[in-house]
């Protein structure tokens, strides 16, 4: 059973118990382009006590200079060096652990971020914001010819998905040695005025056609955290990871070792985690937002 | 295990024992533009034996209407009565199974054939070929107003997906008493040069997205054979469904009582109904193509 904190000593037993603290954004920080209140005061007095403070985002849109914009644009302290997102872990992923060779390319179903971590690993791509992909004309197969470098198809959130991005990479998909990988499996995500589809959404025609299941590299896998811990030093279990969704952000802290604080400012609401119908997925906290932890000034 | 058919005497042993006969179209009759070898003598010998014929296609971008043309083209005898689309039958189950009401709407995701069932049927929709969902521009709930007539959203295959259809189509199906269909569930469909997404492909994203399942019309379910059944009368047991795909067509004719012949011109391979991953949807009959019973004339 989660602990549900709500005086000043459970927030400073977990100031005391907890060196990094890894932030969801999405639903945590913000929502849309709304922060949550007291989230700026609270990662400042975070900061005042030395602690490291990592943002840990499914966000596959931006790569992390991009979203290190957004914060700024918020007025959020936050480092490039703290920011890890899906675009760039599977960037990692596809030049550190696929090491896919130089003469290999991707084809990308995603937006321009996903792009710049891909160049900025040195890694060729196809598609992705390609004009001749931006488009609702009809496709036909007599049109298009693969591109036989193609090796990978990566696919995330993409606003302009469309049916000719959709054939392209799953007439890729088709070959056997090409590898699906997803940013992430997010079936929705936190749009100021509510749900959208998410990059679970968004793959999920080419894994209905393909018949194929993705390796998904945000969170909850593992493959993110591989990527925090070649950057940073961090004792798991001087460790919180602070989410609003159970499937991704709560599973991926319990799955690194690392304790978990569910905020209720997004995805989930009290009666996803009370009563009959509550999920499996237990955060070792609960508090109402992270806004909560001003107490702490 | 079904009958491999091969020699004259086994065409002429279906010809007297079928009445009817349903065709399946794309991967039977013809694939993308390109007739199969052959199906235009084989619809006329059975006519001439006054057999009955039908069409029975998932296809539900076009209405029975432009159905007719493409037969046209192709220089195949059909009639429009004799042609049942997934689209027809949609707009058959919306106003004579589910009665939507005349003030109700039905959010549309598709083209314009299946535009057109709805009207043929007094169906008022939203969405659809709607030039201002015919965009791959940025969507946002801020300028978007549900419109609160809507208690059906509709989802075929539409070769003008977009981030705003699915986006849209998805805050309607948050709402528990909208009713979720889709015209048909087939992951991909035969074109001229391999294959396509299909419909069901395009429904995936809302399907991940809302974590609802549709109800399917289409081939392989019953709501097919009912508006068959409305409008022709049939021995299932003189019936025959000749298809190319084991989990549509042979499935339906199986759940409808009816016998079923494969043949081998579309989705279906040899090694997909031999060996050790055979599947387990058997047909009564197979044959290589529909050409082959050109032996009869």
């Amino acid at each position: 059973m989660s602990a549900r904190l709500s005086s000043k000593e459970d927030y400073e037993s977990l100031l005391d118990k907890y060196d990094t603290w890894m932030f969801d954004c999405d639903g945590v920080l913000w929502n849309g382009d709304r922060l949550v209140d007291g989230a700026v005061k609270v990662l400042e007095i975070l900061r005042s006590h030395k602690k490291s403070v990592l943002f840990v985002t499914n966000n596959a849109t931006k790569s992390r200079q991009s979203y290190k914009k957004k914060f700024d644009k918020l007025g959020v302290e936050a480092h490039v060096d703290e920011i890890f997102g899906s675009a760039y872990a599977s960037a990692v992923y596809i030049s550190s652990v696929m090491k896919l060779p130089k003469d290999k390319k991707v084809y990308v179903v995603g937006m321009e971020g996903l792009e710049q971590e891909l160049t900025a690993e040195g890694i060729s791509y196809v598609g992705g914001t390609d004009p001749a992909d931006y488009t609702l004309e009809p496709f036909s197969l007599s049109n298009f010819t693969p591109d036989p470098a193609v090796d990978v198809v990566l696919c995330g959130l993409d606003t302009a998905i469309n049916y000719t991005k959709l054939s392209k990479a799953f007439q890729y998909l088709q070959k056997p040695q090409v590898t699906f990988l997803v940013t992430n499996d997010d079936s929705t995500y936190p749009s100021e005025g509510g749900l959208l589809p998410g990059a679970g959404a968004i793959s999920a025609p080419l894994k209905t056609a393909s018949g194929r299941e993705p390796l998904s590299i945000g969170k909850p896998a593992k493959t993110m955290l591989d990527c925090i811990k070649a950057k940073h030093n961090f004792d798991p279990e001087r460790t919180l990871m602070v989410g609003d969704r159970l499937n991704t952000d709560i599973l991926f802290g319990q799955a690194g070792g690392v304790s978990t604080l569910l905020v209720l400012t997004g995805i989930t609401h009290v009666e996803d985690i009370t009563g009959p119908n509550a999920s499996t997925i237990v955060p070792d906290y609960v508090t109402s937002s992270i806004g909560d932890l001003r107490v702490l000034a």
